[in-house]
């Protein structure tokens, strides 16, 4: 059993999903494990990870809009608005979905299903560097 | 250290929650592994994994409200409807959950709490196939 | 590769967010492990894990008022209230965010970002004693 632990950077466009799978993918090979098991983290507190549809943009697009309802910038509710009405519904909505990730790698590849893939949710307005932990730990 | 990758396949009857606690068991207790971690990925973009009560039915009956209630069929607000009425809130309500659970292993079996399962939570309103990806890791 | 299992308990002074961040990480060193993989189990199904800004405290208050209000105690939908108004919207928060929890380490320690911290969410109104697992794995 063997492990391989590293890091990704990912400089994003403000607020929506950017697919993350092909990235996550490449630490995978590199890892050359062929079964074993994907651990990502995500090291902030207003973005955050979700395996979701690949095929439909629409589908972002509506996850976007529910969420914009659910969480509304400038809520009267929030009183935490140091950088702004988009900064404690990013905090929400990194709550409400999760910063961590885990999948079973089998012949050399993640799991995933034929529909999913893996996004990096920008919960923020403006754009941010991001950084995700990828840990595999597995046999070749 | 050794691990042991297997596939569950589910056929739902439809919207609700299957409880998977002992075909989940069984791929640990075949593993024959004591001491570890079991990692549970769905290959799904519709359909989540929940740890919640299994004691009273009307838990699940009340969650199934909340959701239905948070995430309405047929939203106006919903684009994408390839599927129909409760397609997208299939994919709202899958990322609101979760796809994976990562669970230690003791003593040969989950560390479940007294009152915990573990449900494949079938988000369309018809039966599908759903596969499942169990990875556990540890020693004997 | 090693791997060490320990059991955390926590006593609860009602709903709120508890800061766990210490007794995770004291767990990690205890293991003796540089590098791996620390997962995290909460055994209930009324309180929940969650990784969130450890800096300002109204960021936390922001979050109990805004789950307060997408589930509201003694909301009419619920009909199951065994132990009383707060019982079923713990159930809907704890399923809303999760109960397991899993970040690498490196150096010996968690990789949470400068903002981080691991909060133990106890979302019923009364103190509880809580029981957290937490497995490592990993090398020296």
């Amino acid at each position: 059993m063997e492990q391989h632990l590293s890091t990704l950077s990912f400089t994003t466009r403000g607020r929506g999903l950017v697919d993350i799978t092909g990235r996550v993918r490449e630490c995978v090979t590199a890892s050359a494990l062929r079964t074993g098991l994907a651990t990502l983290f995500l090291r902030h507190t207003s973005a955050s990870l979700l395996v979701q549809e690949n095929a439909d943009p629409v589908v972002r697009d509506d996850l976007e809009r529910f969420f914009a309802r659910l969480v509304p910038d400038g809520d009267a509710l929030f009183r935490h608005r140091d950088e702004g009405a988009d900064d404690m519904p990013a905090h929400v909505r990194t709550a409400l979905t999760s910063v961590q990730l885990a999948i079973p790698v089998r012949d050399g590849d993640l799991v995933l299903g034929a529909w999913q893939a893996i996004y990096l949710w920008e919960h923020r307005r403006q754009g941010h560097r991001r950084e995700l932990v990828v840990h595999v730990v597995g046999e070749r």
